[in-house]
């Protein structure tokens, strides 16, 4: 028996999840929330460089997918909190495991590029 | 001491490393390789879908930031081959779990689609 879900075939609906998982700022967002609900603006400074509307165009994805919730309490101007779901949760270790890699592996990319630019000139 | 890199600074070569390992396809070629070297058409037909144009375009930065090795046997045709360097090896763990996400929450996925679209509808 095969398994049900493959992202190798081109069809299979999660190879659109992977795509999603790997969009640009995803991984950024479901790390700023690890610790607890943030506001936009909060997020915006967590995430340092992120535009406004590469932060909204993000988080608008990730509530479609499930990912976060967004729950608005009211008030004057309005409280909107963003904030991990369960499903979202579950992202936490693979892409902390991510995050770890890049921050760990700098030194080894920027060899192989200065090699490389060597190379070829 | 903080740490020496951040992905969530603006600036940080971290950055660059986790956007390049976000990119589109660059978890499908890793796990391609996983079993071994593979020549261009052969990556081609496994990761199914995918243009020659961003199959090569992956190939091209991943071999720039030493992530796969490029070897020319010669010959007529000449063969070439494509294979993780050990840099590439250490990506595996993490994207391979990454992939398993997202093939095991398909349906947590698509249930969290279709509640949002009989909200907005």
């Amino acid at each position: 028996m095969g398994k049900a879900y493959d992202v190798m075939a081109a069809t299979c609906p999660s190879r659109t999840v992977l795509h999603r998982i790997g969009a640009r700022w995803t991984v950024f967002v479901i790390t700023a929330l690890a610790d607890g609900p943030m506001r936009f603006t909060q997020l915006k400074a967590y995430i340092r460089g992120i535009t406004p509307k590469a932060l909204s165009e993000t988080l608008r994805a990730m509530e479609y997918d499930g990912l976060i919730s967004r729950t608005a309490f009211g008030g004057n101007p309005p409280r909107v909190e963003y904030a991990l779901t369960p499903l979202g949760h579950t992202l936490l270790p693979p892409l902390s495991a991510l995050r770890e890699w890049a921050e760990t592996h700098v030194p080894d990319i920027e060899r192989a590029r200065a090699a490389a630019d060597l190379r070829d000139s």
